[in-house]
């Protein structure tokens, strides 16, 4: 009989309720404000740009929130997630660690994403809005949402800054076969993106810009919300399905993990996995070791600082408390697109605040030779941001080979990398920098 | 409460043998010959390329061979793979027919491919052999290969077609990933390569070209054997994983299939599948319509002969009695670069000529409009070699609606397309031919 590796759920074992971490916060976060104001905002204030129904949900108390038959049903096409234990991965370290992995690559975008698109999609589609506009940077939102909007019969406008549009076309092409459409920003369907093209015709664009154009395009059309792929509390809620799964695979393999560890951009893969183990850890079941993993170039919450601050560039978002290494944070050209955002998701910042979760950042060598022996050992391609969860992985791997202690550890392979792979072309190559 | 939509087994319902067509045959395969003297090959012939355990595997008359613990240990790592019903596939075609899919584009390459790729590097393993050397078009094999050797310690070559290695790079960054050795082919590494540059410094290489580089390679070098992804026995055997799951989570889904469709290149993904199948049609249980999708530009069964061919255009392999449109064939440089082979597995043949199975062909543009309406509706995008069965199973879907005929139909979706999202590209601007 074969060692067990792998834990797989069946379509019934997908959750059927969301967890809203805010139902069990010990002390309860504190609220946006108005930019103008500095009044905390109203439901009014975000009705601008996002359905009611994702803005109640966004501030709702409710510990379990029901997931829609409909969203389950798309779940279903790549939900509930296997949970694989890394054997190989533990033997080529030499390690008495049992690594655990919850593996979101298997969705059609390939991420951990489409949780989020498809139920906020779902709840525009309920509010009669006919078209959704985002931004992305190298297209894992982006791609997302375009596949969500498709399976409801939304149209979808994606910004992309026309960096990546021009230099990784393979995302665009999977926003454009589901049928969106794609603009490189700077664009000129903007007001904001002439102002920038007036300024410099070759502008390579950067996430602020794109942002800002997406909410211009937003507010001036009719039946159009935007979305935002990370970040907010209801993008945090959507992904809980992730933790709970592992959950109960958890159980199934037998074990409790000491630790549980993420990668962090915005926030939204791992509230996903963490936030349910969190709930766990508040009642009392074990005091888990929960790891937010940031870029060493990007380390909001290592290397910045909690106060209140706008989620864009150009200001135009209500101010949120969170780490943030500033607005006008410019974050250097890594390969881990996804982790490229100055702040932090408000209800990461308040666990971590609160001491109920750990952080550490990794520089951009380290999380490759990661991601390479782990490609190499388990034979999953990571993609380069989970792979920064993979660097933190092998060091509590290595530590418990070192004290010779059996450690359990679980932690978020959120993507794989097929649609990265020229940044392990660059890594191979020995170009990459930190 | 949901309607079912996805099948899903656990890691102890990975199948433990391997089901052999050859067993239950009506009529016993014509034998390959020797090249030189027309006789039946023997065990000696083939052992200067592949190991013995290998080739005692290829002409095995054992209905049920065990799959070895460590490599069903691999497999856990994709599988079993889902079977899902493509409900909303279903919907767009107002189609009364039931359609299911066995999805095989979880691996960790993304294709079928790794099912046999794991078996050959474990038996090459097993038999003492430290280096595999093998040949790709696209590279959905030899990224397979590179993966399996990785998992076993082998070293791995692969002479890769030199316009793909060029122009679709992707895969070739994987394969070097998982630490392969990738040459362009027509290579330096050769005197057959060395010869062809000689006459054209600006060869863009073909399958023909790749596989004498790896044979010269082979045969030159200590320790070394020669692997093949698909056509002969050996592989389609390993692939038969796949019909097996399929027979199971039918029963699951409580159906039982009138039609199941697979796409033929080499025939392995398509054998695989179809095998199990064939094998209950033969035990009397019903009497499945079961069908082979070609590309009308390369049509081994529906426009070539069957008799007597070499499997590679350099005629160095055994003569194979399948049906073959001749060893000089160049396949037109369709997309789908996996169905790019001028014959046809001889079990698929025998299959065909038996009239057990059924065989139609699909011009590239109609497949790419199938992928795409496949990719909008269900949301996975998948490979163009899969979206010739895809084609076809629109085709009896729309027979179904016209006739007013529940039809359930299964067939297998052996990739995704994500590594060939420039073909999507090009079809969705218009630039696509026949």
């Amino acid at each position: 009989m074969s060692q067990a590796l792998r834990f797989a759920l069946g379509q019934k074992d997908i959750p059927t309720h969301w967890y809203n971490m805010l139902a069990d916060l010990p002390e309860p976060m504190p609220p946006p404000l108005h930019p103008g104001t500095k009044q905390p905002v109203t439901l009014q204030d975000m009705t601008a740009i996002f359905p009611e129904n994702i803005v109640m949900q966004e501030m709702s108390p409710e510990r379990n929130i029901e997931i829609p038959e409909e969203v389950r049903d798309i779940y279903a096409l790549w939900r509930p997630t296997p949970l694989l234990r890394a054997v190989r991965l533990e033997k080529a370290l030499n390690t008495p660690a049992h690594i655990y992995y919850k593996y979101e690559g298997v969705s059609p975008a390939g991420s951990h994403k489409p949780n989020s698109a498809v139920a906020q999609a779902y709840y525009n589609k309920q509010a009669g809005v006919k078209r959704l506009v985002t931004e992305t940077g190298a297209g894992q939102w982006g791609s997302s949402l375009a596949l969500a909007c498709r399976l409801f019969g939304l149209e979808c406008t994606v910004y992309m800054v026309r960096i990546s549009f021009t230099q990784k076309p393979y995302r665009k092409s999977l926003m454009q076969t589901w049928g969106a459409n794609v603009f490189p920003s700077p664009s000129e369907h903007t007001e904001f993106g002439k102002r920038v093209l007036a300024q410099d015709s070759e502008s390579p664009g950067s996430l602020g810009i794109a942002i800002s154009e997406a909410i211009e395009d937003c507010v001036k059309s009719k039946n159009t919300k935007y979305a935002l792929g990370s970040v907010l509390n209801h993008v945090c809620l959507h992904q809980t399905v992730i933790g709970q799964e592992s959950i109960k695979q958890m159980e199934q393999a037998g074990e409790e993990p000491d630790v549980i560890i993420g990668c962090v951009g915005g926030g939204s893969n791992f509230a996903g996995i963490a936030s349910p183990w969190v709930q766990r850890k508040l009642a009392g079941k074990k005091n888990y070791k929960i790891v937010a993993v940031e870029p060493t170039s990007c380390a909001s919450m290592t290397k910045g600082e909690l106060r209140y601050d706008f989620g864009d560039t150009a200001m135009t978002t209500p101010l949120m408390m969170m780490y943030t290494l500033g607005h006008d944070f410019i974050p250097p050209k890594i390969h881990a697109g996804g982790l490229r955002y100055h702040g932090m998701s408000p209800l990461v910042s308040h666990l971590y605040k609160l001491g109920l979760i750990d952080a550490v950042n990794m520089p951009q060598t380290r999380v490759f030779e990661a991601a390479v022996t782990f490609a190499r050992s388990e034979g999953l391609v990571p993609a380069p941001e989970p792979s920064h969860a993979i660097a933190a992985v092998i060091d509590e791997a290595v530590k418990a080979r070192e004290a010779g202690q059996k450690k359990v550890i679980l932690f978020n392979l959120c993507g794989h990398g097929l649609l990265d792979l020229s940044s392990y072309d660059a890594y191979l190559a020995g170009k990459l920098t930190d």
